[in-house]
């Protein structure tokens, strides 16, 4: 067991501090230390079989943001925030994949690339022989990004960072702007990262979740 | 700005630790108080809209835990673990849920229900007119339960409780053993929760990651 570096309190105090930044202070940056370990929340972040079907972009360039503007529903964050990173899909994951995900196992574990060839099997009968005929790959891995999201943001808030979660912007226009689709990356969903502006009215609005026991099952028998 | 309880070392250290857990030890069971706040981490998750288009089983009765094992491709995390919890999507979410959303946001922010139409319009439209005729609201929400399950596994690393997240199951079983479907419900996705057993060979293995060069692009231009 690991020792507990937080108590559930300041876990609590935390998630309770974080909410979908509308307006960020443009002259705050966050720091390289800080944000060197958000980026490294995303590499961290756990996906189906390890096979980590995706790329992170972070948009540097002002004026490149300033092209998404448009494209994003006006939503200024793209532009406001300290960093903006693009989460994407690597698409049509295949067999090549999973060769290249094994070849990486076998270089980090130092192991014999044949001792994982179950594994492998494992893994492409699950992507080329699906189960379930509405098996759509794209729409899995699209799956697998939203939980590296939740990483993210959750990592964030730790640190005390603000975060805003971006659906609202449009993907091929991304994709084209960005360079994604030529590299096989289709972008998915958008996270803006930096500090709240303190006239951001959102800040002090009571956060609105159901109640716990609407949204707790719990099953007992 | 929050004041930051953590270091990014000690996040990525808890990142770090984190594995998906394939032997859990069954005489280990998380605290009440540390629960309790794994809970609130699941309600507390952000999703598109503040929708929250989901429900989340925590399953207490070993004799149902042992009854989903077989439609779990045998993965005895589903018994072994301390806590097991089926995240679920509200299927077909509609008009209906955005007004269930608004009169519990007029409840919580203490506003008129008529001064949030403007909002429950966005979201009614985003539902019934979607931009991508190609968009699917199960799907949707399922990507939003991706989010709650990358907040439950990100918290539960930062308080020490180890996790596997579990996509290897029969959803349509799931739903009736649990009684999902008649409720509206539907299994996306399931992660146990406890104590990695001190004899799990998998918790020594170096974790795999492509390299964070692969991982990460960065747009300067």
């Amino acid at each position: 067991m690991s020792n507990t570096l937080l108590s559930p309190e300041q876990l609590l105090q935390q998630l309770q501090w974080r909410y979908a930044t509308k307006q960020f202070d443009p002259s705050q940056k966050i720091p390289d230390q800080v944000w060197d370990a958000l980026e490294q929340s995303l590499v961290l972040a756990p996906s189906s079989f390890g096979l980590q079907p995706w790329k992170f972009f972070v948009v540097v360039s002002p004026e490149v943001r300033q092209s998404l503007l448009p494209h994003s529903w006006g939503q200024t964050q793209v532009v406001d925030a300290s960093h903006l990173v693009v989460l994407a899909i690597k698409k049509d994951v295949n067999a090549a994949d999973v060769d290249r995900f094994m070849a990486r196992t076998a270089e980090v574990r130092q192991v014999e690339i044949a001792s994982l060839a179950g594994y492998a099997n494992v893994i492409k009968g699950f992507l080329e022989n699906p189960k379930d005929p509405a098996f759509d790959v794209n729409d899995w891995a699209a799956r697998q990004v939203y939980i590296a999201l939740g990483q993210l943001m959750t990592s964030a808030a730790l640190l005390g960072i603000d975060t805003c979660p971006i659906e609202g912007f449009l993907p091929d226009q991304y994709d084209q702007i960005l360079g994604l689709a030529e590299q096989g990356y289709g972008a998915i969903v958008v996270c803006a990262l930096g500090y709240r502006h303190r006239e951001d009215k959102y800040a002090l609005l009571p956060k609105v979740r159901f109640k716990p026991t609407e949204m707790i099952g719990v099953i007992e028998s």
